[in-house]
């Protein structure tokens, strides 16, 4: 195959995260061959949400206006801030409907391996945000992985230099499992934060 | 979440074949928050390919022009004939270098239960084409899968009513493999075409 069109394609595909040459090949081929239609939308909607998306001034979240929803909704607890990494978290946070609180979204986590520092999850902001008086306490709900670990402690550290209260998710045996089958770094943990 | 650029972003992507919504927000964050060059990429991409890619009006493979390059070659064998499912397959046959002949690209097979017929795989034009007394030998080949056979059997049984030579290609144990690890079926069928 040398046609100029498919190759390019094939090679655009491949930009998606966890798409290589097989799969990059086989989505071209059935765009092309069963939903033209398909490819013209994602081509539109590409194109419509890299122009009209950006980040929440406030919050940096993904947004169509300066300022999003969540942030102007003055039903929320102002004093109250959530620290999660995506707007997929925040969606899951959102779904639990135990939140009533304002968010900040780091959009990433610490990875100094991937060249991901303090500066791209906002840490600065999130800082002036947190500490110009209005909040009354942080609640950090970074993954419980090592780096959204690390994330979150950096996050406690400069924060607590700013006199705020800052907590952390709770670690514990998740919901509707049986101990024997929780692994034992989760177990040890919901030993140590017995209430 | 409720931007509408976003989640018709999200929704646009699960047009992908194999791409659900975990993934589909996935590649809508990443394309977003990372490779917003990348999304332009794709967008231009798939805009080009269904503006200019058709199917080579002579062996229905993806072109640029009327009709395709291979099918263009006049040092090719214009009287050997080989049935393919996809470009795929036919790139495949292409990188073996055992093969000079032209090319039927059945763009599918035959699969009754998606609603797949003769019609689909464009059989009316490939008997023509084969038995318009330029082509001596058509090799089928087809997937060997359920579906692939019963579409080399309908292409066998069409063509030989024009009194076309019908081939397959050989079934049997592939390179390298032991024959311990080899599956029963393709042991049988190496077995019965002995030579």
């Amino acid at each position: 195959m040398a046609e100029p069109a498919l190759e390019g394609l094939i090679e655009a595909l491949r930009r998606l995260p966890g798409v290589g040459q097989k799969s990059a090949q086989r989505m071209a081929f059935h765009l092309l061959q069963h939903d033209r239609e398909g490819a013209q939308r994602i081509a539109h909607a590409l194109t419509t949400a890299v122009n009209d998306i950006r980040h929440c001034e406030r919050c940096h979240t993904f947004t169509e206006a300066a300022i999003c929803r969540t942030c102007l909704d003055d039903t929320r607890d102002q004093r109250l801030l959530c620290v999660v990494e995506t707007p997929a978290d925040q969606a899951a946070m959102e779904r639990t409907g135990s939140y009533r609180g304002l968010y900040f979204v780091l959009m990433g986590r610490l990875s100094p391996l991937d060249g991901i520092g303090v500066r791209d999850i906002g840490l600065q902001q999130l800082v002036s945000r947190a500490g110009d008086g209005s909040v009354d306490e942080v609640i950090v709900a970074t993954s419980f992985t090592a780096e959204g670990e690390a994330t979150a402690h950096v996050i406690a550290e400069a924060l607590k230099l700013r006199g705020v209260k800052v907590t952390r998710l709770a670690r514990g045996v998740p919901i509707g499992s049986e101990l024997e089958y929780v692994d034992l770094g989760t177990i040890a943990h919901a030993l140590v934060d017995r209430r």
